[in-house]
């Protein structure tokens, strides 16, 4: 196993696109540094190593920076090819149809999220739209689940894989956006699946140690609230 | 090689991503059908085929469809792998810098390309702004280019790969953009090494055939923006 020193990733711990190689990791079971930025500064470091962008997560493996976080998912499971399990599906179909719906989950459905969120949403009918954008997007998900997942337990079939990762990590934010505007959005009545599913997965071994916990998150959300609402 | 039968692509002759599977089909040597669109009618086997975004293109194939034109191309790239040249790079690290910048032009570059083309940059200003936006990203790829290639005649090295199909199937479009607004924007003096790279893509076997003829791209980008501002 490679060393903390060879694999540092930069990073912060409430963003869901963060979690994402982190979890990656754990599941290869590659041990890395965490250099934590201190929201709102940006460091030197992230500034050069992602000066497309400027955001995190960037992995710096043997001191070449790597930006954006599926990309980064998939450069992890293509090094590290060897140690189990694979997070792609083998079959080149069905690593097609992880990326379709992982690229419509970043592309689609966390817009509608996001707008919710960072309060973009500013009138009820705002609100209300992008809430049921969300939800309906969920309802594909949900159906994309009873495809991938053949009756296993993930999208990946018996353990996580890249498009449990690319949904996964936002489920702390889920809940966050369920506390704030006090609607279920992930409900056991419309999305029974991925109900299951978001249990499991905030369980797996890979994950619960980086999931943040929930009521810290809120926290955050309120200071990300003020200062967008500030600026 | 597989017969046309067991390959189809629904595409559109003057869409740059339909000309992505396209490109990738030919530098495998795969037969398919080309099952075009008639514009701005979408048939039924576009619709059923991808629900999701209802666009082409469309990849079936052994009758299941495959839909985003880079996952395409991905696909096409893992399923005929025997076949040369590799369109990726075989590299993890080469792998995800091609990944990176392929992402960069759809989410980033395209958006102001298209903002000029369709007509949504409506006042002087806003067109100068987005004509700047459009520069800074060649810039960019420029220097992209240079780590890339290395010298040699294409990003992917010797032969056509992943980041010359994402940039190149906007070639035509480029040169229309340039007749419309009167300005190089693919200009020997700010960007050298794209200019030659965009000659001799053009003039690859895998592209020629199906890079559109620029006046009638420019037909057709004109009936596309009357049809814009009567919506």
């Amino acid at each position: 196993m490679e060393g903390g020193g060879d694999v540092k990733l930069v990073g912060a711990w409430p963003s869901p696109f963060v979690m994402r190689p982190r979890i990656a990791l754990n599941l290869k079971g590659v041990e890395y540094d965490f250099l934590e930025e201190q929201f709102p500064a940006k460091s030197e470091l992230l500034l050069k190593s992602n000066p497309v962008y400027k955001k995190v997560p960037v992995l710096i493996h043997k001191d070449k920076p790597l930006c954006e976080s599926l990309i980064i998912v998939e450069y992890i499971d293509e090094v590290w090819a060897a140690s189990r399990p694979a997070i792609l599906p083998t079959n080149p179909y069905d690593r097609a149809i992880h990326r379709f719906w992982a690229a419509y989950i970043d592309d689609k459905w966390f817009p509608s999220a996001a707008a919710i969120g960072k309060g973009e949403a500013k009138t009820e009918e705002a609100k209300a739209e992008a809430m049921a954008q969300m939800q309906s997007g969920l309802k594909l998900l949900e159906e994309a689940f009873e495809k991938c997942s053949q009756g296993k337990s993930f999208f990946g079939g018996e353990t996580v894989g890249y498009l449990d990762i690319a949904l996964g990590s936002f489920l702390g934010w889920i809940k966050v956006l369920e506390l704030m505007s006090g609607t279920k959005i992930l409900d056991e009545e419309n999305t029974p699946l991925l109900f299951g599913w978001a249990e499991r997965f905030c369980a797996h071994d890979a994950v619960k140690g980086v999931m943040p916990d929930v009521e810290k998150l809120a926290e955050f959300a309120k200071v990300l609230q003020t200062r967008v609402s500030v600026n």
